[in-house]
Formats: structure tokens, sequence, C-alpha cells
């Protein structure tokens, strides 16, 4: 039987990712694994929630590290709640590479959690949803951050663990279509940076997932609601 | 002013290495960071705010990722409370190689978690007290683990980090001398696996401090009192 941890945003990259490490690549035991980081809403949690029960995961666990966000409060809107996520529009050009949502180091806080998880459970595999649309933005979401973070865990003489990112070279349209094709219920997926009942429409987050349903040539079925 | 975030346990190797940062390298702003992460007791969080009271430190931070010890809680008797923690003479001598009492993936957690600290207070510098005894059972405190962890780190665009272990090339009873001369009180220090009111004696971390002050020609002022 083999086995895989998935880190599970209940967005559209890692509920994309669930779905193609289990029918795709056909790993039946899948650990799934969410966070609650003191983001600002726990909207995209329950949308994890469904994604598990959707493809049948062995387990899903929800970590609470919330003490996260206060801890680098400082450095970004996602985690400040004193803060406004600002529109894209706002945001100026130069600092599109680095923009305010950053989180400090959050992907290498997510990966080496969600390593110790699966050599707890002797699982050799952790997928995370990293696409080339974020790269320019996060440092960690790179093809040299995945092989650097390998070269780290490597060194494990007890259980050496390989993170994965089977979608780190495509785009977030050609995620969309991998997930279409896969039936995907986006309907049940969430992006925005802002929570509440609907998306905002104007984050950068929400600006992302409309051009990446555009590029698909595709509505996205949960504006549709 | 220079800045440094420094790991803090409550146990002799980080308790020195406070002192020793602050008082040795100069540096003067220091943000100290602990953590429940699940472990037995709290005894070494006590301890921790002891030393960190001592020094002086600008800001202590104790960040609770107590949900860390469930997700791991196979993988080590130091987080899973329904097991025993052995005496060291009854680890098979090949079981020392990576002991029970080790905990997956820690400090890569620990680290990354710093790591954001540090980012988001633009700090550049993150100590820890990783020593070269611990090197033999722990692949996580080796100084190939403190290079491949700067190459991962120093992808960061917006603020490369440094992780420095100055006692990385030392032995326990090593640190001992220097925390001695430094005027380290190690009577507020806990290093036991087990808690309670006195140290066990028996467990393998007791074995070590034993042996470190045995070697440095001290003795505990821990068992004085």
């Amino acid at each position: 039987m083999t086995s895989a941890v998935v880190l599970l945003s209940g967005g559209i990259d890692s509920s994309t990712l669930l779905h193609y490490v289990s029918r795709t690549l056909g790993i039946s035991n899948i650990y799934a694994l969410s966070f609650n980081y003191g983001q600002r809403h726990s909207r995209e949690l329950q949308a994890a929630a469904a994604q598990a029960a959707a493809v049948g995961v062995h387990e899903h666990r929800s970590l609470d590290i919330s003490g996260f966000g206060s801890l680098t409060a400082k450095g970004s809107v996602l985690t400040d709640l004193s803060s406004e996520v600002p529109d894209l529009a706002d945001i100026p050009e130069a600092d599109r590479q680095q923009p305010p949502t950053y989180v400090p180091n959050r992907n290498m806080v997510l990966l080496s959690l969600a390593a110790a998880y699966a050599e707890a459970h002797a699982v050799h595999d952790v997928y995370y949803g990293a696409q080339a649309q974020d790269e320019y933005g996060y440092w960690d979401c790179t093809t040299d951050f995945l092989v650097r973070i390998n070269e780290l865990l490597s060194l494990n003489r007890k259980q050496p663990i390989t993170i994965r990112a089977p979608f780190v070279d495509k785009r977030k349209a050609d995620v969309v279509r991998i997930g279409l094709a896969l039936g995907v219920n986006y309907a049940e997926t969430w992006t925005c940076y802002c929570g509440g009942d609907q998306p905002c429409g104007r984050c950068p987050s929400c600006a992302e997932r409309a051009q990446a349903f555009a590029h698909a040539g595709q509505s996205d079925p949960l504006l549709c609601l």
C-alpha cells in the first residue's frame, strides 16, 4: 500500500493536488494535514475538510499553531489582524515580488511539521501544492527551495523524507484544468484572504483565482453559488 | 544595536548559550523563544523563564505548538504520554544512535519557527544549542544539518537568516565549563525527561548531565537543593 502526507489548505492548488495524488498517482493511504496558523479566517479549513472527505483520506488532521500568527504578526497582513488586506491594484509593482500577504517562512514551518508527521507514521513522501505562479512572489515555492529542503531532509538517518511538488512547473490555470478533468468540486474550495460568505473579489488571491479560471476558459463555480 | 533570536529550552546547552550570546558575543537585543511542543512536563519552561530573566532579554516568547506532540506521538516516548521514558541502561547500544527520546524532525520544526520570528522582527541570526555529544544520536544537531538548513534559508529573497550553533563542536562538559565561567546558575536549569520535583537520575538525559558535570570536575547544583 502506498502512502503520502498531503498539505491541504483548502485552496485550489492543494485541493487539486489531493485529488491528483489519490487518483492520478494512485496513492491509496493519504494523511492530509491542515493548519490553523492564525490566518484571518477558518473558511479554508472547512473547505479542506470537504476535500478530504471527497477523496476519502485515511486521516485528516488540523494542527493548531495559531501562536505562529502572533509570532509573525509584524511580518504579514495575513496574520496581523489589525491590518487590512490590500487590493491587488493598490500593491506597487515592485512589492509584488514579495507581497504583503507573504507569511514569514510559512512553507518551511508547515513542511517541517508535515515531515515530522510523515516520519512518525513511517510515510516517506510529503506533497505540497507549490505552483509556478507563486514562484515570483514566494521564495518558498521555487524549485530551488524544493531541492534544498530535500537535501536537508535527506540527512535524517532514521527515515529520509522527500518533499514533492508535482505542480511546481505549472501555472494556476494548468492546475485548474487538471482539477476539472479529475472532477474536483471547486465550489468547495476557498481562496479569498478575507473570509466572509462570499469571496471579496479584490484581494490578490481572488484576482489570481479569477485569472486562472479565465485562462482555463471556465467559470468559477464558487461565484455561481 | 545587535540582535539575535535564541532558542531556549531551559536545559544546560540552551541556557549556557543564552548567557554566551549576551555576554561573550555582546549581543544586546535578544529575542528568546521557548516551546510547549507537547513534551512531558513544563518544568523546563519555568527554567527557561528564569534564565531569560537572569540575562535580561528584550523579549521571551513561549509558543504553544502542543498539537505537534499528538502529531508525532507514534514517533517518540517524549511526546507519547502513554509510554514510559526508559532508563539509559535499558536502551540497547544499537538504538542509542537514534534514541527513543528523539522527537521526529524537532529541530527543523523549532528552527523554522525561530527563523519566522526572526524575519518578522528584522533579526538576521538565530542561535540554538546543538553540541557535539548530541550528534551521535540526533541527525539534526550535526554540522551537516547546520550547513544545509542555512543553504535553504539563504534562498529567502526578503531577508536571509543564518542559524548559528557555537557549541556544535563542543562536548557537554565543555559547555558546562563555559557556563560556569559565565556564572550561569545551573540550579535553575532542567534536563530530566520526566519532570517531578527532583530529577529522576536514571533517564538518558540525567545520565548525560551527570557525566558532563563529572567531566567538568564540578558538582551539579540542581542535585544539592
